[in-house]
């Protein structure tokens, strides 16, 4: 039996990933299962297991969960937990959009929460930080004076601009086809934007001696966006693709094979919060302008409509609070 | 203009690329083109601007050539050099498959041979033997104990296989649908081998805890044997992609958006051949088996014909010698 | 309380640190500590938080053991764990140079043995491996075609001669005073060996066009040993220590600032040892010629004396076996 | 004959190094060469074997030549060029506290400038920026949220500051016993600044749970400043020594070869002056506040002077620019 904690979780927020699930691109989740997996809660009970929380703590849930002894785990890639965890919540078991979860291998899979981080700014540490961070920004190894796209700004894509800086490139463009997306990616520090339908080839390649881009971070998840990354970047460049994917895209091999790029796929694993945790802490991340819209637990419903219409609504983060 | 040095060939070979080029894979070459980027030979001359060679120097001339000045060059990314460098040899300019060639940037396109390398074992040393090495073992990150599938072991995968064990996997798979090739495969150090039809999945599963290879080298260039290598590969894991390329793959992001692949794609910047040079030295690299046939300068047409036909000549490498 | 198994001990050995720690160098072991923490057994109970043990299982106790939790364990840095793990058997809790033992943090701290690994082998996994490929071979960067020099070698010296071995390098040179250990070193793949006397950095450049060598491990835990290692490594190179160490160093700064040198100190993380366990398993590690003693339990004096005096006895590892 | 431009030098500096030459500690200067390593120029004269340079070319000449092809040029280790380059201005051949001076190698030894960087802003490209960052900051492995500390702010360390933030450390805390030097610390970027009779290990641990610092870069050039870096430095952390030495230092192997420490040492490579270059131009670094002091070519004997008393006079960086 894995050390599980039980929590009272008043905040919690709504993932592009639950719409992937709801448009059927995860046919892993069954009917019936509570979704979510990005939460800020108080521990109101453990298991005999668990070591490191007592009732009372306050934590956030993270969206991945890890055993912490399997082969994946003993190398900090608990996303890929072959012992029950990785990313369960919301998933393989009922996850955080609710008034009280049980999470499992809860030593691994909660961080306590100093008193100098909010409610909402720990919310987004639960998947939207981390993600970005590992999946795009590490993955793409963005390094200073790179010049780096952002192919999709919803909350994921902004994430990943907030935390590419932390390697300060150079220039950072992002790609949407929402102007509100775009405002707001100049907000968290892109200096150039585009729409897809723009020639943001020629935008990547006006600063970067003709070049194309050193690193282009995919936070899309569809066939156009993964094609669009394959032709901005330059030789020897990297694309980190953080997008969730329920169809194949098309790898053009005979334009690719001799100029030396690399692409990486990847479930977060989560082994950067710690320092993300500190981050927040000292302002060095700033996520003050990511949630848009709150509602209380009875509103879900509306929640996930303004969510899925960012186009309309100019939805980032949708938070949850239980009242 | 750049520091050339003109060198007398006594011994060149045929390259798979070469194939690629006469079956329209690569565009560029133009018609009348001396193809070839594969030789031994003699410095008869040496331009201005040449160091570190003088006439009488017994060479390999490489398949790249490099300015040594540019981004990429300052780099060791010799292959993509921004300044007339690349791969140029049978494909920009003339090559190698002939009595004489001019050689561009000499210094850091052509190595000096110790008399204990014989002009056989050196031929091996302008492309194969980097090639594998570079874009295949060290693209892929090879690791000790790992578990390595090569797809397709012509020449090209069978020095893969034959560099990859310089980091001691504890299992290569070779995967190909000539019978020749698989034996080829075993003598150069796969301990498993089989058919492309074959369960590969399986044999791969059953020597890794059920978990798929570590690393992936895919050393044909066709959609099916790429698709096939994205299959294969664990959670993790890496694919390192050898081949040449004419046509597009599809890339199946709908199941490994959440698995941590990485691909990698490369023209080799034989950063590795001096290396790689003193290892053929040494005893640690055999390439005694690589080489099947021989022809003398009048038989270039029938060697291209055996050279192309290795299910039914057994062709590896295929020599070419001025007498 | 920290998840513990119990385990009862039939073979034990005895480590060079255990001598560091009878000649006063490891001031933190308080009298009438049990030494000891290379040991292979058979659980014979676990408490309430350990999921992956059961009664029965045969194990390898390593000398590290790892809460799992902190900081250092999430990045598999083990040996540095925060919450009470780390090199703690026969240090700052009783060893298992005994017949029972209790285990910390079991699930992270014991491994698991399959039936083709002899006891005698497994021992070796319980440190001596583990530490030379860790902290000698991974730290020191070892590759495919380095001439590496190991300081020292008794049995950590020879086990890193046995696991640079994985990595191809052209030359591993072996340096001690023993004839003996000389020996041993060619048995165990050192193709060059020396008294510390002899001038070791001529056979070096011998090997190296005059540059030194690439890798130096240090594996005796002295300063003139260390002295010496700085003099043998060329410009970029690095040396890994292994050694105990009592008493401080001189560091050559005014020859060493400006020669890109890296040096690394370490303990043991045991983050390799399921891969070495596997390549023990295949073959790809023999460990045959290490074990030159054996002894009872009733017979602990005679085996220290014995391992204490290599140069007459010519002890390697001694093994102590109950019966 | 190594590919030279002859310069005319309208603007040079005095380096730190200048000092330990006079002081005696760089001993292969030969009685009467001209110092100098730091100047912005306009190219006169090529020589034949130059291929990226015309005169009027305006240029920053390097503190490292390179001759492109050995070994360790092959590598981009600049620094340790055996075949001729590497640190040679002001050291064994005449440097560039001069009217004119002739550049060996100088396609890879001189940078062209484009309009936008101003002479003195380049000046700190020819040694300082280049040498903080590769040998203090990336040696050092600066993470983002790291506490890093710089032993000693004069020029380089405060270079070390300012390019150590490109990775957004949580803290850097400045070393230096004058106080001119860590106010000047505080305009940099220092959060934290303290002499090195205060408890500085105390105020590290402050900042990091207890830990000590992640890098520590040592750049003053003392025993004592280096095993003060040896004290501070938090388990698994790195130290990373850019002071030039006259003596060896007490290495206090006994406390650290249990502790996971990495110590480089190193002369700059200048691989990453082009990167600096661009961002120079972007202006993500501002060197305004480094120069202090400016004299024409006929005071050199009092620049010298003024640099080499900052505690009283205050210097950092003096410029010296011909009429």
């Amino acid at each position: 039996m894995d050390p599980w904690s039980a929590c009272s979780l008043p905040r919690t927020s709504v993932c592009g990933t639950d719409l992937h699930i709801l448009g059927g691109d995860v046919p892993a989740v069954a009917p019936g299962r509570v979704l979510g997996h990005e939460a800020v809660g108080t521990v109101v009970q453990v298991g005999a297991g668990v070591s490191g929380l007592t009732p009372g703590d306050r934590v956030v849930a993270s969206c991945i969960s890890a055993c912490g002894v399997c082969r994946y785990c003993r190398q900090a890639s608990y996303g890929q937990c072959r012992n029950g965890g990785g990313w369960i919540l919301g998933h393989l078991v009922d996850g955080v959009q609710a008034q009280y979860a049980r999470l499992p291998f809860a030593d691994l899979s909660t961080y306590k929460l100093p008193q100098s981080i909010t409610d909402d700014a720990a919310v987004m540490l639960a998947d939207i930080l981390p993600t970005s961070y590992e999946v795009g920004v590490l993955n793409g190894r963005v390094r200073p004076g790179d010049t780096v796209v952002v192919v999709g700004v919803g909350p994921i894509g902004l994430a990943a601009i907030l935390t590419a800086r932390l390697y300060s490139p150079s220039h950072i463009i992002a790609v949407d086809k929402a102007d509100s997306r775009l405002q707001a990616a100049k907000q968290f520090g892109a200096d150039i934007v585009a729409k897809p339908d723009a020639d943001v080839l020629e935008l990547a390649r006006a600063v970067t001696d003709g070049l194309g881009a050193d690193v282009v971070i995919e936070a899309v998840g569809t066939p156009a966006a993964f094609e669009l990354c394959t032709t901005l970047v330059r030789p020897g460049g990297r694309i980190a693709n953080v997008g969730v994917y329920g169809k194949p895209a098309a790898l053009h091999l005979e334009d690719l094979w001799i100029r030396n790029i690399t692409i990486t796929t990847g479930l977060v694993d989560t082994y950067s919060t710690p320092t993300l945790l500190k981050m927040l802490g000292t302002g060095q991340l700033d996520v003050g302008h990511m949630i848009t819209h709150r509602f209380g637990f009875d509103d879900f419903v509306e929640a996930y409509e303004v969510f899925a219409d960012p186009a309309h609504t100019g939805a980032l983060k949708v938070l949850l609070t239980r009242h």
